[in-house]
């Protein structure tokens, strides 16, 4: 395994990572918050703010890294590696692993495959996740969530409480959801499609700052185990189909673009959170809420291409 | 950039290549041979071959290697890596990046697209590739796509000459590549739909062996550059697009399942060979034409799911 | 006018019709009960009955006559005729009125179209209708589809009770309706989807036998007004509507061949009710459980091609 | 058969056309020529004109009658005639006789349906139908429907030559056309795909003024049988096959408002032309070459919906 010096170089991480903040920071002008629930259009759209951890130990954080957002989509990556923690043996055969094409909320292509959704990602996908949390009820499904979370943060100040102005506004507008859980109880992939919403929309509304969430993914670059505390997290099979789907699903619409520009396994979310994972080396958790076209933070996008082009770490170039 | 010996670790390569054909042997048995053109139908089920280049300047080359197969598919990788050398300004333009989930040969997606194909490595968009391969007429563009696999070869014996009974094949049954280009035509995509497909069917009709593919390709894990030759075929950038969009579009509808479960940048054609690219380290050319249900050779998939696996080269994980 | 002897010319209708229920009879041989919930499944798929009603008063019932069948997607054409009686200013901005090309479920098109349905006769439709019928509740709206119902029947003994065991069928396996509700929701077509999908379980629920059916839907043979009791129940203009629905969406996907064989309005249920509308001359009311491919009575279609030919009834000849 | 007299009431045929007519040129003020070619363009959108074509043989022209125009897709109809005339065995196995739901020039439904048109009035339909024409060349099946055209015209002045500029133009920007040729050979529906939309250009391009269309067409609204000159063009059922497809699927996606708002069967085409059809008693023929937003003629629209609530000759009323 590279040790840190060896990828940086000549450079040092804070200045790549100060040098990354200044352009993301110009780049986030030229987009907007989400709007379909009143909770994100209120964010700040000039906010932005970067965290780095490595698998060394080292952690660096800048920006407006005193906001809490809420993890969004990006939660999906964490309720996938908590159900496959335990080892549950019917999700790969109610969720595919194929990336969609269509856009994240798409109800068309349930309908050909017969309510079983393209991946883990896409929301249909991620309501399958969710009802594979354990526990009896969506109370302890979250638990079961959050106290994985606590485990993968190694423990420290990380809450991860749910907003409940976000969550509720999620609950007065998430017909969509609704619509793709109900669709999915009719082909019998879900048993209680209240419940795997309700879920679904607390996982969602949960906070984070930068840099818990660039610590609490950290095992991910490290085949499952926490590099920190020494837990094992997921067996490295587990860990690297998460990667993977990360690599091929996590951007939506923009995947293709985000792995020709950027290069790394990444996951983001609408309010303007996204995680990227370099194997091996480091996770870069990155925050600015103003989206663009595709949906995706238009500040993160934007430093993760520059980190990812001067330190040379794409998965697809010699390295 | 790893040395060959770090990535063996105490493995020697032809102990891996040689237990990894043994696997494929075994796994070609469940499969069967494309049928669409009678050519392919022809094909041995139970030929298995497999060649690696590493950039070290090792090859290695098992099983029935002196099989001379069509390029199909993974013709396409090339014709973009020709087009992108020469700089065409326009061909992002007309061609997206995105993964598609659907079939190679679906029209569905480009009616909603206005014509622009979802990306290079579906038959639509390698159509609009082919159409710019710079020439005046379709023999002047195979030619020029010639040239430059024999200077990526390093212009040794490969000749690439063009099967031309798989080519008339193409051309009497090829109706469906024929609706995709007028298609395109009728959207401003494409100048001549005619010739764009008589290329096509050209350069997929282009014979190689497995050491030839993995000798040819592997100016790609080096950053464009051969390694052995040292000449430089594509700038770095470029290269890294083509080696993004084999890991996000480069086998179909099963490109989700390889990156879970094989984890490398790979590109496959229905006549059973697979080009896999492992950036900084290799590359891998499989053949074996009995195919899988997704239209991909079971033996290829077999073999380099066993290969980046005891050696740890997905790039999904820390090596 | 015509009278009705000069439709007849010198046929008997009570022969015309006896000949027709035993090709009726034949042709259910070949069909299946709908399976989809289990009270449907428990139809006597030998079960054919047929009634005619005509503007002059003269009523036919033969066959199992005293089998009380669900209006199922019958009852769709009662709910428009209810919701636009009282002169309901929205609903066409809601609901479309072309024929879908898909299936009677499909929630595909819903997306494209923004959540408005492309007919009230497909189910996303039928619930937005249901959702404009007056009344604060559920019980409410479904009274006054009710009432409306019992003035169209001629308020003799027809009573349009739900049939519980198949309301409640329906409540628990109705899981796709509730899809396309929330959908629908979510795009601001629908106020409440909860409420709006129970009022539409209760009118599917809603009891009647042939006879009744025939008589109820008289109106809709003359303009909008009952023949026999002068009541006059919709406008002629709004009649009309609901009457080149019933051409051009009324049969799901068989609407074209059954235009082409039988030539007549009709509106067709999975109960296996069928409403056959001839305008100026009569209605027929069809019930065979045992179903075709597409969804529609066998024994119906069959006895309808056979009086309409016979009587050369289809409304795209000369008469 | 009712008389024409019977029909008007107290109104005279040519009072009511006259009216019509008003109307029309004030309607087709709101749209505009289709411009896909630019012989279509270069018509003058503010023409109308109208003729009406009794079964007793009166015959009413008004407005721009002098003005020819192609038939484009109404020539659809005569050729499903021509074909039918001659019983083709096998046509029904290529050609759907369902309403598509997509627009007329869609290709996406030809993927999940084979190949197989899903009626004979969209474009890939008609192609279908045209290749079905008999005659072993281009030139031969053209000549065969002109044939049939003159006499189904009476054999009188009409030629139906075809306007060659038009025909140019389509030949030089028809690929959509052939892309649904060249797939519907693919999935082995068709033949000769070049020849196939070298008839349906041509068919297409055929030029007639409303006087020679209405005559043309009567023997629609009479069971098959020109009831002037007492030839039998078609078979009642397979005159009846192509007036109820008309009615499901002769306008496009305005098929359900127009069967609606007007009740008739009828035809259109983007030069402007439409033929409506109304068994029993007349045809009409509408030109205005200023189209709405669903392609069809603005002026003809309007003008057949006034005649028809004027003289109560919805097919879905009773009169």
């Amino acid at each position: 395994m590279h040790t840190q010096s060896a990828v940086l170089g000549g450079n040092r991480l804070v200045d790549v990572v100060t040098e990354a903040l200044e352009l993301g920071r110009t780049a986030a002008r030229g987009g907007r918050c989400a709007t379909y629930i009143p909770e994100l259009a209120n964010a700040d759209p000039a906010s932005v703010a970067i965290a780095v951890s490595t698998l060394a130990g080292e952690e660096v954080a800048l920006g407006d890294t005193a906001v809490r957002f809420t993890l969004q989509s990006v939660s999906k990556v964490f309720a996938l590696a908590c159900v496959l923690q335990r080892g549950d043996p019917h999700l790969w055969e109610r969720v595919q692993m194929e990336p969609s094409g269509d856009a994240f909320h798409s109800i068309v292509r349930l309908e050909e495959e017969q309510g079983r959704p393209r991946n883990p990602f896409i929301n249909a996908g991620a309501i399958v996740v969710s009802a594979h949390l354990s526990g009896s009820d969506g109370k302890a499904r979250i638990e079961a969530l959050r106290q994985f979370l606590r485990r993968a943060s190694g423990s420290g100040v990380a809450r991860f409480d749910v907003d409940e102005a976000v969550y509720r506004s999620e609950c007065v507008t998430g017909f969509r959801n609704r619509a793709l859980a109900n669709y999915m109880k009719h082909f019998g992939v879900l048993e209680d499609p209240d419940v795997a919403v309700d879920v679904y929309f607390r996982q969602c509304a949960m906070l984070v700052d930068v840099a818990e969430l660039a610590r609490t993914g950290l095992f991910l670059a490290n085949a499952g185990e926490d590099p920190i505390t020494r837990n094992r997290l997921l067996t490295p099979r587990d860990n690297r189909t998460i990667v993977a789907l990360m690599a091929t699903c996590g951007l939506y619409d923009e995947v293709g673009r985000f792995a020709v520009r950027v290069g790394i396994p990444a996951k983001s979310g609408v309010s303007g959170g996204v995680l990227g994972v370099i194997p091996g080396h480091m996770t870069v958790a990155c925050y600015g809420p103003a989206l663009g076209p595709a949906g995706n933070s238009l500040a993160a996008m934007t430093m993760l291409e520059f980190i990812m082009n001067r330190l040379s770490l794409s998965v697809f170039e010699p390295r």
